[in-house]
């Protein structure tokens, strides 16, 4: 097994690439093997439920990467606003970067599959509750009781998702800048009382 | 080519159905022909280019009825407050009703396709410009300025965009919730010196 081990992670990477450009759907086993580099023999060693077992980890990896720029914009920015507006700068220049084509890493997946595939909706489920999580802790941060927090880190992950989807389509960044910045002024106004003149 | 015109509707309708179930590259030819009880002829002769002009198609009679519905939740609800929690409340009512498995009607195709097709990508522009417009409306009537207005409407279809394909993975019309609660409260503290009490 241990020549083989090395395939797992590339085969995962070409996955989260290609389902994000094309879709679930329009992307072959082969088309993972191609662009993984990984010997045919090893997707069905790694993954011999399929495809949509493949889906399940791309969406698992997908919610790792997000996370892990979400933890690390939070360690840099002063404020949950600060950071909304650095994840939507990221957004946007990856987004331009790629021509527009890649967008969230597991959105596309996870509209194709979750209804239908456990393994999918599962991993899709742990990883909002991952991100928003991170959300909710800078939130408290800022100074928001948990249930505020709760309520705004479910609407600031709804907004940025949403915007990246209208970015992709407008081929422009400015729906996810848009987002940020009318989500800071809520961020602020919600926080009555603390000084937080353009920050909060 | 009389006889022939009454299939055109049923065809964009399957389609519409069908990409938003399953996605674009999921969706066959044969499944629109199959689920639309048109002459597999008739396909060819409303839509030569093939599939991807019925996606185009699609996407603009999906941005038809999200317009026609907030055109009716404008006219009756007295803020944009309430219209988008009426909106919310639709789309979760209408999610729960097919077991979450329709989502919004456009978002799969948009993302499959719109980077690289251009009917599909303008019919998307296009969708997204009458949906904001309605909101910019309704928020001026509010007593929004025009600036404000539009960086709202914005947010606003953003934030149901990203609660739809959450409440789709959760499989409940929670996200939908939260976010029109949240865009409540915005809307309430970015008009000052109004009369909004849970109304704006």
């Amino acid at each position: 097994m241990a020549p083989k081990q090395k395939h797992r992670q590339p085969i995962i990477n070409s996955a989260v690439t290609l389902f994000r450009r094309y879709g679930y759907s329009a992307t072959g086993l082969n088309d993972i093997v191609q662009d993984s580099y990984a010997p045919k023999g090893s997707v069905y060693h790694y993954f011999p439920e399929g495809k949509a077992a493949i889906a399940a980890a791309a969406v698992e990896e997908a919610g790792n990467r997000v996370c892990a720029t979400l933890e690390e914009l939070a360690a840099n920015a002063t404020t949950t606003a600060d950071m909304l507006a650095a994840h939507a700068g990221l957004l946007a220049g990856w987004m331009k970067k790629s021509g527009f084509r890649d967008g969230c890493p597991m959105t596309t997946v996870l509209l194709e599959l979750a209804p239908d595939d456990r393994g999918v909706a599962s991993a899709g489920k742990a990883a909002y509750a991952r991100r928003k999580q991170i959300l909710v802790t800078k939130l408290m941060a800022d100074g928001f009781d948990e249930d505020q927090a709760a309520g705004l880190a479910s609407l600031c992950t709804s907004a940025l998702q949403g915007a990246l989807i209208e970015a992709r389509v407008q081929r422009n960044g400015k729906p996810l800048q848009i987002a940020a910045e009318q989500l800071r002024v809520l961020l602020k106004l919600q926080l009555p009382g603390k000084d937080t003149q353009g920050r909060a």
